[in-house]
Protein backbone atom coordinates (compact mmCIF):
# COMPACT_ATOMS: atom_id res chain seq x y z
CA UNK A 1 0.00 0.00 0.00
CA UNK A 2 0.98 3.45 -1.01
CA UNK A 3 2.15 5.26 1.83
CA UNK A 4 0.49 8.70 2.45
CA UNK A 5 2.56 12.12 2.32
CA UNK A 6 2.20 15.14 3.61
CA UNK A 7 0.75 17.55 0.37
CA UNK A 8 2.73 20.58 1.89
CA UNK A 9 6.19 20.79 -0.34
CA UNK A 10 4.76 23.27 -2.81
CA UNK A 11 6.97 22.82 -6.63
CA UNK A 12 4.86 25.54 -8.11
CA UNK A 13 4.19 29.05 -6.93
CA UNK A 14 0.78 30.06 -5.41
CA UNK A 15 0.62 32.27 -8.34
CA UNK A 16 0.79 30.48 -10.85
CA UNK A 17 -1.06 27.12 -9.63
CA UNK A 18 -3.61 27.27 -7.28
CA UNK A 19 -2.98 25.42 -4.17
CA UNK A 20 -6.35 23.30 -4.47
CA UNK A 21 -5.64 22.22 -8.40
CA UNK A 22 -2.35 21.28 -7.46
CA UNK A 23 -3.58 19.38 -4.37
CA UNK A 24 -6.25 17.65 -6.48
CA UNK A 25 -3.91 16.96 -9.44
CA UNK A 26 -1.34 15.12 -6.64
CA UNK A 27 -3.99 13.45 -5.29
CA UNK A 28 -5.35 12.00 -8.59
CA UNK A 29 -1.93 10.91 -9.36
CA UNK A 30 -1.80 9.04 -5.83
CA UNK A 31 -4.92 7.25 -6.22
CA UNK A 32 -4.01 5.92 -10.34
CA UNK A 33 -0.51 4.60 -8.65
CA UNK A 34 -3.11 2.81 -5.72
CA UNK A 35 -5.53 1.28 -8.14
CA UNK A 36 -2.45 0.21 -10.19
CA UNK A 37 -0.84 -1.56 -7.73
CA UNK A 38 -4.07 -2.95 -6.25
CA UNK A 39 -5.21 -4.29 -9.39
CA UNK A 40 -2.41 -6.56 -9.59
CA UNK A 41 -4.15 -8.37 -6.33
CA UNK A 42 -5.79 -10.50 -7.60
CA UNK A 43 -4.81 -13.60 -5.75
CA UNK A 44 -7.12 -14.93 -2.05
CA UNK A 45 -5.47 -17.31 0.02
CA UNK A 46 -6.47 -18.15 3.68
CA UNK A 47 -3.81 -16.32 5.28
CA UNK A 48 -1.14 -17.48 8.22
CA UNK A 49 -1.33 -14.48 10.24
CA UNK A 50 1.32 -13.84 13.02
CA UNK A 51 1.04 -10.82 15.97
CA UNK A 52 4.44 -10.41 17.59
CA UNK A 53 6.66 -8.43 19.93
CA UNK A 54 6.58 -6.97 22.97
CA UNK A 55 3.98 -4.03 22.31
CA UNK A 56 0.66 -3.95 23.33
CA UNK A 57 -2.01 -4.98 20.99
CA UNK A 58 -1.82 -8.37 19.82
CA UNK A 59 -4.65 -10.10 21.76
CA UNK A 60 -6.80 -6.91 21.63
CA UNK A 61 -5.80 -7.00 17.19
CA UNK A 62 -6.38 -11.07 17.67
CA UNK A 63 -9.47 -10.09 19.88
CA UNK A 64 -10.41 -6.97 17.13
CA UNK A 65 -10.16 -9.95 13.98
CA UNK A 66 -12.67 -12.04 15.41
CA UNK A 67 -15.14 -9.80 15.88
CA UNK A 68 -14.59 -8.27 12.09
CA UNK A 69 -14.78 -11.92 10.90
CA UNK A 70 -18.29 -12.35 13.13
CA UNK A 71 -19.29 -8.98 11.96
CA UNK A 72 -19.01 -10.38 8.31
CA UNK A 73 -21.08 -13.99 9.26
CA UNK A 74 -17.81 -15.90 9.11
CA UNK A 75 -17.94 -18.61 11.68
CA UNK A 76 -14.49 -18.36 13.26
CA UNK A 77 -12.81 -20.08 16.77
CA UNK A 78 -10.39 -18.93 19.50
CA UNK A 79 -8.31 -21.09 21.15
CA UNK A 80 -6.59 -19.50 24.53
CA UNK A 81 -3.27 -21.09 25.72
CA UNK A 82 -2.73 -18.72 28.19
CA UNK A 83 -4.60 -18.10 30.93
CA UNK A 84 -5.58 -14.16 31.91
CA UNK A 85 -4.76 -12.67 28.37
CA UNK A 86 -8.42 -11.73 27.58
CA UNK A 87 -10.82 -10.78 30.39
CA UNK A 88 -13.68 -13.30 31.10
CA UNK A 89 -15.72 -10.10 29.90
CA UNK A 90 -14.80 -10.26 26.31
CA UNK A 91 -15.35 -14.36 26.25
CA UNK A 92 -18.23 -13.68 27.85
CA UNK A 93 -19.47 -10.93 24.97
CA UNK A 94 -18.56 -13.55 22.40
CA UNK A 95 -20.36 -16.50 24.04
CA UNK A 96 -23.70 -14.01 25.12
CA UNK A 97 -24.00 -12.23 21.61
CA UNK A 98 -22.49 -14.83 19.02
CA UNK A 99 -22.36 -18.40 19.70
CA UNK A 100 -24.05 -19.47 16.94
CA UNK A 101 -20.76 -17.32 15.06
CA UNK A 102 -17.48 -18.49 17.38
CA UNK A 103 -16.10 -20.92 19.54
CA UNK A 104 -14.02 -20.69 22.29
CA UNK A 105 -11.77 -22.38 24.28
CA UNK A 106 -9.25 -21.41 27.15
CA UNK A 107 -6.78 -24.29 27.68
CA UNK A 108 -4.02 -22.47 29.52
CA UNK A 109 -4.31 -22.85 33.57
CA UNK A 110 -2.76 -19.94 34.27
CA UNK A 111 0.64 -18.14 33.00
CA UNK A 112 3.10 -20.37 33.52
CA UNK A 113 5.56 -18.62 36.29
CA UNK A 114 2.17 -18.76 38.10
CA UNK A 115 1.54 -22.73 38.37
CA UNK A 116 4.86 -24.09 38.55
CA UNK A 117 3.96 -26.56 37.14
CA UNK A 118 5.46 -27.80 33.71
CA UNK A 119 3.78 -31.33 33.28
CA UNK A 120 0.39 -30.04 33.63
CA UNK A 121 1.71 -26.52 31.44
CA UNK A 122 2.69 -29.03 28.85
CA UNK A 123 -0.55 -31.31 29.13
CA UNK A 124 -2.41 -27.96 28.86
CA UNK A 125 -0.82 -26.65 25.88
CA UNK A 126 -1.00 -30.17 24.53
CA UNK A 127 -5.07 -30.52 24.53
CA UNK A 128 -5.19 -26.82 23.29
CA UNK A 129 -3.68 -27.73 19.95
CA UNK A 130 -5.28 -31.32 19.57
CA UNK A 131 -8.60 -28.79 20.16
CA UNK A 132 -6.74 -26.03 17.60
CA UNK A 133 -6.02 -28.75 14.75
CA UNK A 134 -9.57 -30.12 15.26
CA UNK A 135 -11.02 -26.79 14.34
CA UNK A 136 -8.12 -25.39 11.45
CA UNK A 137 -9.30 -28.56 10.08
CA UNK A 138 -13.61 -28.26 10.67
CA UNK A 139 -13.94 -26.31 6.86
CA UNK A 140 -16.98 -24.60 8.34
CA UNK A 141 -14.26 -22.36 10.65
CA UNK A 142 -12.94 -19.56 8.27
CA UNK A 143 -10.45 -17.96 10.88
CA UNK A 144 -9.11 -19.72 13.68
CA UNK A 145 -6.90 -17.77 16.54
CA UNK A 146 -4.25 -19.68 18.61
CA UNK A 147 -3.41 -16.84 21.48
CA UNK A 148 -0.35 -16.81 22.94
CA UNK A 149 0.36 -19.61 21.16
CA UNK A 150 4.07 -18.36 20.71
CA UNK A 151 4.40 -18.42 24.44
CA UNK A 152 3.33 -22.69 24.76
CA UNK A 153 6.00 -23.21 21.43
CA UNK A 154 8.82 -20.75 23.21
CA UNK A 155 8.96 -22.98 26.41
CA UNK A 156 9.13 -25.55 24.48
CA UNK A 157 5.62 -26.96 25.52
CA UNK A 158 4.59 -27.46 21.90
CA UNK A 159 7.24 -28.53 19.53
CA UNK A 160 7.51 -25.88 16.88
CA UNK A 161 7.97 -28.80 13.79
CA UNK A 162 4.83 -30.50 14.44
CA UNK A 163 3.12 -26.86 14.24
CA UNK A 164 4.82 -25.52 11.34
CA UNK A 165 3.87 -29.29 9.33
CA UNK A 166 0.56 -29.35 10.31
CA UNK A 167 0.17 -25.28 8.51
CA UNK A 168 2.01 -26.43 5.63
CA UNK A 169 -0.01 -29.36 4.75
CA UNK A 170 -3.31 -29.51 6.67
CA UNK A 171 -4.60 -26.46 6.50
CA UNK A 172 -7.50 -25.88 4.25
CA UNK A 173 -6.91 -23.25 1.61
CA UNK A 174 -9.01 -20.72 2.50
CA UNK A 175 -8.55 -20.84 6.10
CA UNK A 176 -6.90 -17.96 7.83
CA UNK A 177 -4.83 -18.51 11.16
CA UNK A 178 -4.18 -16.14 13.46
CA UNK A 179 -0.72 -17.18 15.97
CA UNK A 180 -0.08 -14.65 18.94
CA UNK A 181 2.42 -13.98 21.54
CA UNK A 182 5.56 -12.16 21.67
CA UNK A 183 8.75 -14.04 20.40
CA UNK A 184 6.97 -15.93 18.02
CA UNK A 185 9.72 -18.42 16.31
CA UNK A 186 12.00 -17.66 13.28
CA UNK A 187 10.62 -20.49 11.00
CA UNK A 188 6.90 -19.45 12.07
CA UNK A 189 7.96 -16.24 10.68
CA UNK A 190 8.99 -17.52 7.37
CA UNK A 191 6.34 -19.48 6.94
CA UNK A 192 3.35 -16.66 7.47
CA UNK A 193 1.93 -14.66 5.01
CA UNK A 194 1.38 -11.53 7.30
CA UNK A 195 3.79 -10.98 9.99
CA UNK A 196 2.92 -7.60 12.25
CA UNK A 197 5.77 -6.68 15.28
CA UNK A 198 4.60 -4.65 17.97
CA UNK A 199 7.20 -2.55 19.19
CA UNK A 200 6.54 -0.81 22.91
CA UNK A 201 7.56 2.54 22.40
CA UNK A 202 5.95 3.28 25.38
CA UNK A 203 4.16 1.19 28.20
CA UNK A 204 2.13 2.47 31.19
CA UNK A 205 3.48 -0.16 33.62
CA UNK A 206 6.80 2.12 33.44
CA UNK A 207 5.43 4.76 34.78
CA UNK A 208 3.42 2.94 37.82
CA UNK A 209 0.33 2.64 35.97
CA UNK A 210 -0.95 -0.68 36.94
CA UNK A 211 -3.16 -2.93 34.59
CA UNK A 212 -6.48 -1.34 33.82
CA UNK A 213 -9.93 -2.24 32.89
CA UNK A 214 -10.34 -1.78 29.05
CA UNK A 215 -6.71 -1.03 28.40
CA UNK A 216 -5.15 -4.37 29.28
CA UNK A 217 -7.97 -7.08 29.80
CA UNK B 1 6.33 -7.04 32.71
CA UNK B 2 9.02 -9.31 32.67
CA UNK B 3 9.53 -10.79 29.51
CA UNK B 4 9.18 -14.93 29.59
CA UNK B 5 12.56 -16.85 28.93
CA UNK B 6 13.12 -20.33 27.58
CA UNK B 7 13.91 -22.21 30.87
CA UNK B 8 15.73 -24.95 28.98
CA UNK B 9 19.28 -24.42 29.75
CA UNK B 10 20.27 -26.40 32.89
CA UNK B 11 22.35 -24.96 35.17
CA UNK B 12 22.93 -28.53 37.82
CA UNK B 13 23.06 -31.54 36.00
CA UNK B 14 20.30 -33.61 35.84
CA UNK B 15 21.30 -35.83 38.59
CA UNK B 16 21.81 -33.53 40.90
CA UNK B 17 18.26 -31.83 40.79
CA UNK B 18 15.06 -33.46 39.79
CA UNK B 19 14.18 -31.59 35.94
CA UNK B 20 10.35 -30.25 37.63
CA UNK B 21 11.86 -29.44 40.79
CA UNK B 22 14.50 -27.13 38.97
CA UNK B 23 11.17 -25.66 37.09
CA UNK B 24 9.23 -25.22 39.66
CA UNK B 25 11.89 -23.15 41.42
CA UNK B 26 12.87 -20.82 39.06
CA UNK B 27 9.27 -20.49 38.14
CA UNK B 28 8.20 -19.47 42.01
CA UNK B 29 11.03 -16.78 41.40
CA UNK B 30 9.59 -15.82 38.43
CA UNK B 31 6.58 -15.34 39.98
CA UNK B 32 8.25 -13.11 42.87
CA UNK B 33 9.80 -10.81 40.95
CA UNK B 34 6.61 -9.98 39.03
CA UNK B 35 4.37 -9.74 41.80
CA UNK B 36 7.08 -6.99 43.23
CA UNK B 37 7.23 -5.29 39.80
CA UNK B 38 3.27 -5.48 39.51
CA UNK B 39 2.64 -4.44 43.36
CA UNK B 40 4.17 -1.30 42.90
CA UNK B 41 1.84 -0.37 40.04
CA UNK B 42 -0.62 1.35 41.73
CA UNK B 43 -2.03 4.42 39.95
CA UNK B 44 -5.28 4.41 37.62
CA UNK B 45 -5.71 7.01 34.93
CA UNK B 46 -6.92 7.39 31.96
CA UNK B 47 -4.79 6.81 29.04
CA UNK B 48 -3.55 8.29 25.79
CA UNK B 49 -2.93 5.62 23.41
CA UNK B 50 -1.25 5.81 20.46
CA UNK B 51 -1.23 2.90 17.87
CA UNK B 52 0.62 3.59 15.02
CA UNK B 53 3.32 2.51 12.40
CA UNK B 54 3.10 0.86 8.91
CA UNK B 55 2.66 -3.16 10.02
CA UNK B 56 -1.11 -4.07 10.32
CA UNK B 57 -3.28 -4.24 13.37
CA UNK B 58 -4.02 -0.26 14.09
CA UNK B 59 -7.80 -0.52 13.17
CA UNK B 60 -8.42 -4.07 14.78
CA UNK B 61 -6.30 -3.38 17.80
CA UNK B 62 -8.35 -0.11 18.27
CA UNK B 63 -11.83 -1.84 17.25
CA UNK B 64 -10.69 -4.81 20.22
CA UNK B 65 -10.07 -2.38 22.60
CA UNK B 66 -13.52 -0.71 22.03
CA UNK B 67 -14.75 -4.27 22.37
CA UNK B 68 -13.51 -5.11 25.24
CA UNK B 69 -14.74 -1.49 26.66
CA UNK B 70 -18.71 -2.97 25.50
CA UNK B 71 -17.68 -6.06 27.16
CA UNK B 72 -16.78 -4.49 30.74
CA UNK B 73 -20.25 -2.11 30.31
CA UNK B 74 -18.15 0.86 30.14
CA UNK B 75 -19.66 3.60 27.42
CA UNK B 76 -17.07 4.24 24.60
CA UNK B 77 -17.15 5.94 20.88
CA UNK B 78 -15.77 5.90 18.25
CA UNK B 79 -14.77 8.40 15.33
CA UNK B 80 -13.40 7.25 12.13
CA UNK B 81 -10.91 10.01 10.73
CA UNK B 82 -11.07 8.39 7.44
CA UNK B 83 -13.70 6.22 5.44
CA UNK B 84 -12.93 2.55 4.59
CA UNK B 85 -10.69 1.95 7.53
CA UNK B 86 -13.97 -0.08 8.98
CA UNK B 87 -15.40 -2.16 7.17
CA UNK B 88 -19.67 -1.03 7.76
CA UNK B 89 -19.72 -4.76 8.89
CA UNK B 90 -18.00 -3.98 11.77
CA UNK B 91 -19.99 -0.71 12.23
CA UNK B 92 -23.27 -2.23 12.10
CA UNK B 93 -22.36 -5.51 14.71
CA UNK B 94 -21.41 -2.75 16.91
CA UNK B 95 -24.86 -0.68 16.37
CA UNK B 96 -27.11 -3.65 16.34
CA UNK B 97 -25.44 -5.34 19.30
CA UNK B 98 -24.32 -2.79 21.43
CA UNK B 99 -26.30 0.46 20.48
CA UNK B 100 -26.71 1.73 24.29
CA UNK B 101 -22.43 1.55 24.82
CA UNK B 102 -20.84 2.70 22.03
CA UNK B 103 -21.70 5.46 19.90
CA UNK B 104 -20.05 5.53 15.87
CA UNK B 105 -19.54 8.63 13.76
CA UNK B 106 -18.08 8.32 9.91
CA UNK B 107 -16.66 11.36 9.75
CA UNK B 108 -14.10 10.89 6.14
CA UNK B 109 -15.24 10.91 3.23
CA UNK B 110 -12.89 8.49 1.78
CA UNK B 111 -9.49 8.16 1.39
CA UNK B 112 -7.26 11.12 0.74
CA UNK B 113 -6.10 10.34 -2.60
CA UNK B 114 -9.63 9.16 -3.39
CA UNK B 115 -11.33 12.55 -2.79
CA UNK B 116 -9.00 14.95 -4.33
CA UNK B 117 -11.06 17.54 -2.66
CA UNK B 118 -8.54 19.24 0.21
CA UNK B 119 -11.16 21.69 1.17
CA UNK B 120 -14.10 19.16 1.51
CA UNK B 121 -11.14 16.58 4.02
CA UNK B 122 -10.09 19.88 5.88
CA UNK B 123 -13.74 20.16 6.62
CA UNK B 124 -14.89 16.88 7.02
CA UNK B 125 -11.77 16.55 9.87
CA UNK B 126 -12.78 19.32 11.33
CA UNK B 127 -16.49 18.06 11.92
CA UNK B 128 -14.50 14.80 12.77
CA UNK B 129 -12.20 16.47 15.56
CA UNK B 130 -15.36 18.80 16.89
CA UNK B 131 -17.34 15.44 17.53
CA UNK B 132 -14.81 13.99 19.14
CA UNK B 133 -13.80 16.77 21.68
CA UNK B 134 -18.03 16.44 22.79
CA UNK B 135 -17.22 12.57 22.90
CA UNK B 136 -14.39 13.13 25.37
CA UNK B 137 -15.56 16.22 27.22
CA UNK B 138 -18.78 13.85 28.37
CA UNK B 139 -18.11 12.51 31.60
CA UNK B 140 -20.42 9.25 30.56
CA UNK B 141 -18.05 8.34 27.91
CA UNK B 142 -14.87 6.12 29.13
CA UNK B 143 -13.23 5.38 26.18
CA UNK B 144 -12.81 7.40 22.83
CA UNK B 145 -11.13 6.00 19.93
CA UNK B 146 -9.96 8.39 16.89
CA UNK B 147 -9.31 5.98 14.09
CA UNK B 148 -6.65 6.89 11.59
CA UNK B 149 -7.03 10.89 13.03
CA UNK B 150 -2.80 10.33 12.88
CA UNK B 151 -3.46 10.73 8.65
CA UNK B 152 -5.77 13.73 9.20
CA UNK B 153 -2.72 15.25 11.47
CA UNK B 154 -0.19 14.44 8.69
CA UNK B 155 -1.79 16.07 6.05
CA UNK B 156 -2.53 18.78 8.24
CA UNK B 157 -5.60 19.00 8.29
CA UNK B 158 -5.74 19.34 12.17
CA UNK B 159 -3.63 21.24 13.93
CA UNK B 160 -2.07 18.89 15.81
CA UNK B 161 -1.21 22.05 18.59
CA UNK B 162 -4.81 22.41 19.24
CA UNK B 163 -4.95 18.43 19.77
CA UNK B 164 -2.22 18.51 21.99
CA UNK B 165 -3.59 20.99 24.17
CA UNK B 166 -7.38 19.53 24.09
CA UNK B 167 -5.81 16.50 25.78
CA UNK B 168 -3.37 17.85 27.89
CA UNK B 169 -5.79 20.28 29.36
CA UNK B 170 -9.36 19.22 28.64
CA UNK B 171 -9.66 15.60 28.88
CA UNK B 172 -11.31 13.92 31.86
CA UNK B 173 -8.51 12.52 34.07
CA UNK B 174 -9.80 8.80 33.92
CA UNK B 175 -11.43 8.61 30.39
CA UNK B 176 -8.95 6.70 27.99
CA UNK B 177 -8.06 8.01 24.61
CA UNK B 178 -6.96 5.61 21.70
CA UNK B 179 -5.53 7.76 18.71
CA UNK B 180 -4.55 5.45 15.47
CA UNK B 181 -3.35 5.61 12.20
CA UNK B 182 0.54 5.55 10.87
CA UNK B 183 2.85 8.42 11.31
CA UNK B 184 1.98 9.61 14.48
CA UNK B 185 3.40 12.94 15.34
CA UNK B 186 6.31 13.37 17.69
CA UNK B 187 4.67 15.20 19.85
CA UNK B 188 1.98 13.18 20.32
CA UNK B 189 4.16 10.24 21.27
CA UNK B 190 5.79 12.23 23.91
CA UNK B 191 2.24 13.20 25.56
CA UNK B 192 0.84 9.71 25.07
CA UNK B 193 0.98 6.85 27.95
CA UNK B 194 0.84 4.20 25.82
CA UNK B 195 2.46 3.97 22.22
CA UNK B 196 2.49 0.78 19.93
CA UNK B 197 4.49 1.21 16.90
CA UNK B 198 3.91 -1.67 14.42
CA UNK B 199 6.11 -2.83 12.48
CA UNK B 200 5.35 -4.44 8.48
CA UNK B 201 7.76 -7.38 9.24
CA UNK B 202 5.48 -9.14 5.88
CA UNK B 203 2.53 -8.23 3.95
CA UNK B 204 0.70 -10.16 1.90
CA UNK B 205 -0.16 -7.51 -0.19
CA UNK B 206 3.67 -7.94 -1.43
CA UNK B 207 3.09 -11.49 -2.60
CA UNK B 208 -0.05 -10.79 -4.25
CA UNK B 209 -2.76 -11.35 -2.64
CA UNK B 210 -5.63 -8.86 -2.54
CA UNK B 211 -7.53 -7.28 0.75
CA UNK B 212 -9.94 -10.33 1.65
CA UNK B 213 -12.86 -9.60 4.25
CA UNK B 214 -12.00 -10.84 7.77
CA UNK B 215 -8.68 -9.65 7.47
CA UNK B 216 -8.18 -5.89 6.07
CA UNK B 217 -11.75 -4.95 6.71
Amino acid sequence: MTEPKPTNAPDLPLEIEDEGARHARKMAKKKAARDKIMATKEGEKGLIIVLTGPGKGKSSSGFGMILRSIAHGMPCAVVQFIKGAWSTGERTLIETHFPELCRFYAMGEGFTWETQDKARDIAAARRGWEQAKALIRDPDVRMVLLDEINIAIRYEYLPISEILEFLKNEKPPMTHVVLTGRNAAEPLIELADLVTEMGAVKHPFRAGIKAQKGVEF
